[in-house]
């Protein structure tokens, strides 16, 4: 963390003609290399790590998105993709040999159609847009990222992004038919279909989540659900975390599937409160929110079951939203709670592990454990129902040593998410963050699928260079090399 | 289709060194090679093509599998993986010249995890018995194929099974989590995880559906979920058949998603209801069965809006089950479409085309258009809320020319699909029998990007060759080879 990769040794010769061979075809003003022009390009979310690129390009059309890969394939030019830069595992981190191509001028929505209930859109278009956009159909898109007032359908699609409704409607990989994308070759694959399945192997999930190493994506077409007539959401409250994890999990073995399902401990209700005034419980250690959708009856039936598992688990309170502004009000603090850990600590570290929902009370108990270990504080503020942790580490980077213990803290939160038989990403993406975490969830055999895998869309590997998946050498250094026990040889290395 | 393949040049001394490797690992019970042996093999259940095996193993664990695998690859044997061989798109028509491998004693249900709501299983474990085995915990699996009686989850995985209820559950993709699979190098890939998303590329969803050709899988983890409270069916007359497929359309747009959306007209009715006995309305153009389930409160409401929709559709009737065992009735009519069809008919041919919802009055009346002009009659049955359309095209062989104008009206119904935006199968696989029909789906590119994919995995393409993937050679010799505008070269064929 808090890598700061400059363009130390720029190639300046270099630089000169891969500009002068994008000047070709794209217009002075969609083409950076000063090194003010290209600083607001050196990170994404992951601010921690910065690296000046060498060129940024902003092109319009797809054809120019060709031209730029085609150009920069036949100079061998590394080239990272970026939509609306907030992703939070340094996915879109740019190179410092090469070219940030930047989509945030693809904002159209090029179609909606209420009968088929899709949404064809430029990947630059925001997420909440599209559900702007389809609302006077009654529609909306269901994934819902905590950013979705600023990132991108692209980004969400490299990302394979969640969200607060993903446990009820899925991730962003069960809500898409079709992507035009081009390959490093700069040709156009036209994926999926408007049907239910396609035929041959399943592309669309392939480039879902495989954050920009595979194909530039170009456009997306997204499904659209019916907004549904009633949603409700219970608050309640415990006086142990371990016991509002026992809680998630009962709900799930009760047979309900929750529109949402978050969870909060007390220095998170504590940081939110005094400026979201969502008027939570401050005595409780946490809380959940867990809500209802679909029609009046349905919601009216759920939401009581719902309250008599919640009892059942022991909440000292629960409160169900009495109106659609309270109900807003009790969501408002859960968005607001990553800002509000700026308030409680100068620095913060958001893990993404993800574990199997009947893993969360021991998990909780070890991240506790762990807190005390490591002497640093952590915000549990997480979507509980698809158990998928969003531990915040609450450090000071001033502090000799915190940041070290941080990464410690954090890696062994990890260890402990593969150890359940969960994984280390839910929804952010491995990016540069999680690489190493990689070396310790896959053996040799996967990895080296993986890297088959990119060999066969991008040979040169080009796209999106030291992100997403380890090289078997860095998982050596590591120190980590798992060997299953039913393997008697490796694959041939690949030579990235 | 018909196409008998034998294996007219069986290399009897190529055979002699197979077998010999083979038997050192497999005992003499679990290795088959007289003619009399492997002829049960011959076929799965696209029986009009037929192939004798030149080897069938039958492995008991993993281990066996990934001998087999080993010796294999290591004399470049092709190797067919079985399950319970009822397949409709010839998937597991044997090699001539190899091992057909099947997993029909992979039979045990390794672990069910109520809490979890996860059944582990082998691949040989039949569809239907992870319900009857989940059943004592109040839980079942979703996707249901009509062959769930006797198909097995590693086929199911194999073909990305859909069923009745994938409208609102997902197919087979949406329900696993985990899988074994060893490569054909013999190696083990352990692919997703216990969480709600796994890191890294999505080898789980590349696998489920890839037809055999990827990996041979020996594992699988499937979710579970709680059985409904409740479920009641709507039986709807229709005095049109388009007026069926138009009501289809309301309900998706009224924003409902059934639990089961399926149609039959006038000559499936006729054929089934003699011997099921299901009271369906024989005078009807068309009926629908539209199912709800949920809560008790939740199904109440759902049943009266989709009443109200098949009214305002223009149904004659409206019937609701009044009971579970009216509710089955109405479905046992249903799953014996199929077979009814051989009541009617010498000889059917069940296609599989899947198309955007809103294109259904559209391919309806274009099938009917079709059936006049080739002269032959035409079921239509099929998941008509996923737009999964399962049009049986009635012959008998025995007329001459009847069995190609049948495979040109299949065809016409493949092409339409494309046309309007769908896909050549919905559930059924590529296979053998809808190869050609990949060149009209997919471009030079993306099928090159297929193949790129399968040599990623399989370099000397020795799993399941000539299946789900034309090459590009075969394309151009049946006359299709689609090059998008945008591009300007084409990547190396494939050598296979």
């Amino acid at each position: 963390m808090n890598a700061v990769l400059d363009r130390p040794s720029i190639d300046l010769a270099r630089q000169r003609e891969v500009v002068a061979a994008l000047a070709a075809i794209l217009p002075a003003s969609a083409l950076l290399h000063a090194r003010e022009d290209v600083q607001p390009y050196e990170c994404d979310g992951l601010s921690a790590y910065r690296r000046l690129p060498m060129v940024v390009a902003l092109p319009e059309t797809e054809d120019q998105v060709q031209r730029i890969l085609k150009i920069c394939h036949r100079l061998r030019v590394p080239v990272v993709a970026r939509g609306a830069g907030t992703g939070l595992s340094g996915g879109a981190l740019p190179p410092g040999d090469g070219v940030l191509l930047s989509l945030a001028r693809f904002m159209r929505i090029l179609e909606i159609d209420p009968a088929a209930r899709t949404a064809r859109l430029q990947p630059g278009v925001r997420n909440l847009a599209i559900s702007e956009a389809a609302l006077q159909y009654g529609l909306y898109y269901a994934p819902d990222p905590s950013s979705q007032i600023a990132c991108s359908i692209g980004g969400n699609v490299a990302e394979n992004s969640g969200g607060m409704h993903c446990l009820k409607y899925g991730l962003t990989v069960h809500n898409i038919l079709r992507l035009r994308a081009f390959s490093i070759e700069g040709e156009l694959l036209e994926i999926g279909s408007g049907g239910l399945d396609s035929a041959g192997y399943d592309l669309l999930a392939l480039m879902t989540g495989s954050e920009g190493l595979l194909a530039v994506i170009t456009e997306v077409t997204v499904k659209l659900l019916p907004i549904p007539q009633r949603a409700q959401c219970i608050l309640a409250a415990f006086d142990e975390v371990v016991k509002a994890g026992q809680a998630v999990a009962n709900i799930i073995a009760a047979g309900i599937i929750p529109a949402g399902l978050e969870m909060m401990d007390k220095i998170t209700t504590g940081a939110v409160e005094p400026f979201v005034k969502a008027g939570y419980p401050l005595d409780a250690e946490a809380i959940l929110l867990c809500e209802s959708d679909g029609n009046e009856a349905e919601v009216a039936e759920e939401i009581e079951r719902m309250k008599a598992v919640m009892h059942a688990s022991g909440a000292t309170e629960v409160r169900v939203s009495a109106s659609e502004a309270e109900r807003l009000r009790f969501w408002a603090g859960r968005k607001a709670a990553f800002p509000a850990a700026g308030r409680v600590s100068p620095d913060y570290y958001c893990m993404d592990g993800t574990i199997p929902k009947k893993a969360l009370p021991r998990v909780l108990n070890a991240i506790t454990e762990l807190s005390v270990k490591y002497g640093l504080r952590c915000m549990n503020v997480f979507h509980a129902g698809d158990g998928n942790l969003h531990p915040l580490i609450l450090y000071d980077a001033n502090q000799p040593g915190e940041l070290e213990r941080t990464e410690q803290f954090g890696a062994e939160i990890l260890k402990l998410s593969i150890e359940v038989g969960g994984t280390i990403t839910g929804e952010h993406g491995v990016g540069v963050e999680k690489i190493n975490a990689m070396c310790e969830q896959f053996g040799t055999l996967e990895l080296a699928a993986f890297h088959a895998v990119k060999a066969a869309f991008d040979e040169h590997a080009l796209l999106n260079p030291g992100k997403a998946v380890p090289t078997l050498h860095r998982c050596a250094e590591y120190g980590q090399m798992h060997v299953h026990g039913g393997s008697e040889k490796f694959r041939d290395l690949p030579r990235f």
